[in-house]
């Protein structure tokens, strides 16, 4: 059975990996998790920790965190570009670009959604939370407006699994209300402002809201947890 | 030239990149890098968000972060099994692990790194900092406990980069007294004692801690920043 993505909603880092395998073109199925809705004992069999996006391979090993899945999907076609050949350095240089964005820019906000499911008498403390996530975060998009500067794609001349990527998590600086992307980084927001008009980026968000949308790669549908009962259990 | 790597001290996560070179075998260099120090304008130009380790390859390119430094290390030489092929399971495998210590372990100590910046008399907010770390490293702990329960090495079967990260930057959890990890990660904390034994990670001590020491790999000493100008300016 092809490969099927297990994505978190509301506004998740697993948009990235939609629009990567949207991008790869080869048939792949997702599975929707609830990240707001109590733990279901069934993704935590395939999830220790929770967390979304996995990836469940053809062989049914489950793959976790998104950078790994952004690099298998790249490796599954080289020939797309999306990612390139270990040990060249448009290898190197895309590692340490998702590794960025991995930790220097999703990280970042972590105070901030701390701050945000702090009861909402905890005024000084969500402060406190949320300017530290704003100073993180704005050293990230220093960084980004620096890497925009110098290539058409955040990881060189060609679009690749890191712009996806970036799709999914820099909107959140407009989220949660900690930027006027428009205003303070300028390169950043016309970068998204590309990707937004990119069929794949238009299907993801489609997704995510879970309204009627057309798959401009090869998407077979959506299963549940329950369709995968067997293919787990095997 | 022989690549150069970019260590910082006190106690960095570059540790882990010396510990990988080590095993490699081939010839490197090292050029120290005092964090505490103010910044130095050399370094700015190499690693413009001043961050150790950045590895300076043999063409001159600058190759930054742990996970993109510690993959390029281990495509060197597939051979010695520190890292593996593109496109196979233990790839994948290799590449999640070390994305989770890079955000999820490394990524969780950061409130607890901000908090030891902040002034002495902070101390509400040192102590809801300090909380939001040790809450944050014990999932990430927890998860390291859930991995070497499977596996003798963090990333399967072999000592990979992964574990030369892991002794870099798990060290942490007592440096900033969070955790006593003997009595509360009993895996880990025995994990790391084997680590503790290794040759390359009692070379990457000495070396951090500026003592006589000698390597079991190919280190070929240190360079400044000085004797780097001319490859730089090249």
């Amino acid at each position: 059975m092809e490969p099927v993505l297990f994505y978190g909603v509301p506004h998740g880092c697993s948009f990235g990996s939609i629009v990567a395998l949207e991008w790869l073109g080869q048939p792949y199925r997702l599975c929707r998790i609830e990240m707001l809705a109590p733990k279901d004992e069934r993704y935590l069999r395939i999830n220790p920790k929770h967390l979304t996006p996995t990836l469940l391979m053809e062989n049914g090993e489950a793959l976790g965190e998104s950078l790994a899945i952004l690099l298998n999907i790249a490796a599954r076609d080289l020939g797309q570009r999306l990612g390139f050949l270990q040990g060249t350095r448009a290898f190197d240089r895309l590692n340490s670009v998702l590794a960025f964005l991995h930790m220097e820019l999703h990280g970042a906000f972590a105070p901030a959604w701390t701050a945000y499911k702090l009861p909402e008498d905890a005024t000084k403390e969500k402060e406190m939370l949320r300017n530290l996530a704003r100073e993180q975060v704005a050293k990230a998009y220093v960084h980004v407006e620096h890497l925009l500067s110098s290539s058409a794609w955040l990881a060189g001349d060609v679009r690749t699994v890191a712009d996806a990527y970036l799709a999914g998590i820099a909107r959140w600086g407009e989220d949660l209300r900690l930027f006027d992307l428009g205003k303070e980084y300028p390169r950043l927001y016309k970068h998204l402002q590309k990707l937004e008009h990119d069929k794949a980026v238009i299907f993801a968000h489609a997704i995510e809201d879970a309204k009627p949308t057309t798959s401009s790669g090869h998407f077979l549908g959506h299963v549940t947890l329950d369709d995968l009962q067997p293919r787990l259990a095997a």
